[in-house]
């Protein structure tokens, strides 16, 4: 298809699309003329994946850049690859250097994982974040307890298994669609988790606190 | 106690502290001389809570005046100033004028918090948070079906349980203390909740495309 049809079934302007080619994020087309060149499916898909890591994940374009390198990359395995794109997402917390206090709530969080015997790399960032997120409840005087953390992590486990199950089911043409299916997952179920959470709140508010609006008063 | 006391139990430069008293974010403290003033508990408390807001949540100076604001509002009910102080956190997502495509999302999403029977409130900000999520996802090309939607709101569901559960168990001074804690949960558990559904990925992807990594060949 022309540029102007991409244009058109993804969404996204032409203009945006050209940028994207400069910046290297979308793969060339194939060249009909000096000046058109012609995009199939995968263009369409790539676009698509560009828009929700750069329009909804938020990402700098650089980042995206380097997701995708990643979903590229020949001779990794299909989890190694899934992994190394996840990876580069971020948010990237860096520990500080010679901080004590985080030292022992990574290694709690580390503790916390293997009890959960979840098969995590020790490299993983997303070890950092929650680290950096039970430090932040600390240093504001709240403990978490491990009963808390394991709901938590049971609702996690809950909502990723959806998540893989919804991939498997869909067959994927290739390995490299199938990494930017699960990256488009990460990225886009992340603020319905965030959404229904916050609803979710408001509901329990109501069924503790909303009665006594409701109740009559004696008199 | 001194500013530099509450600089030293708060972890909060007393230059910072001082921003936030200009800022009207923390109340002023009891005068003991023209240079000098008093702080209590009180303030050690508002002050993590701003933290909570800026530092964690990423919210703006202005964005969290707006939520201390209804915290310190009389005459509403816990359940509203929960409600008011949640909806004021953000994000807020301005529904596009006669997009029908919108129309039609937010409808489905009404209709599946109906059949939730969660108590929300129909200007709850999160219906439109929840909707651009599913929009975005349709956008590119990616239908949420509501097996997949009804697991993330068992999900949010009960962690939002445990987190009015563990408020509950808190017995908070006063009202305005128990809604400074609420939002600070609502803040603070969120990347908790974010990093560990980026491990939990990696545990389903270890369990369901590792094997072939460390299965030897067969030769």
């Amino acid at each position: 298809m022309r540029i102007s049809e991409l244009s058109r079934r993804s969404g996204v302007a032409t203009a945006t699309i050209k940028y994207y080619l400069r910046e290297g994020l979308l793969p060339k087309g194939e060249p009909t003329s000096v000046t058109q060149a012609s995009y199939d499916e995968g263009h369409l898909r790539r676009l698509r994946l560009i828009r929700a890591l750069v329009d909804v994940g938020g990402l700098s374009v650089a980042t995206a850049r380097e997701v995708l390198h990643v979903v590229d990359e020949e001779g990794l395995s299909l989890h190694r690859k899934l992994g190394a794109a996840t990876y580069a997402l971020g948010p990237t917390i860096t520990p500080p250097i010679d901080d004590p206090a985080w030292k022992t709530v990574r290694e709690e969080v580390d503790q916390f994982l293997s009890s959960l015997s979840w098969q995590v790399s020790p490299d993983a960032p997303a070890r950092n974040l929650l680290t950096h997120a039970l430090l932040s409840l600390r240093h504001l005087g709240y403990q978490c307890d491990t009963e808390h953390l394991r709901a938590y992590a049971r609702a996690a486990g809950a909502v990723a298994t959806t998540d893989l199950k919804t991939l498997a089911a869909h067959t994927p043409a290739s390995e490299s669609e199938a990494v930017e299916e699960a990256i488009t997952f990460t990225v886009l179920y992340q603020p319905v988790l965030l959404a229904l959470r916050r609803l979710a709140h408001e509901h329990e508010s109501a069924l503790r606190f909303a009665d006594a609006e409701t109740t009559p008063q004696k008199h």
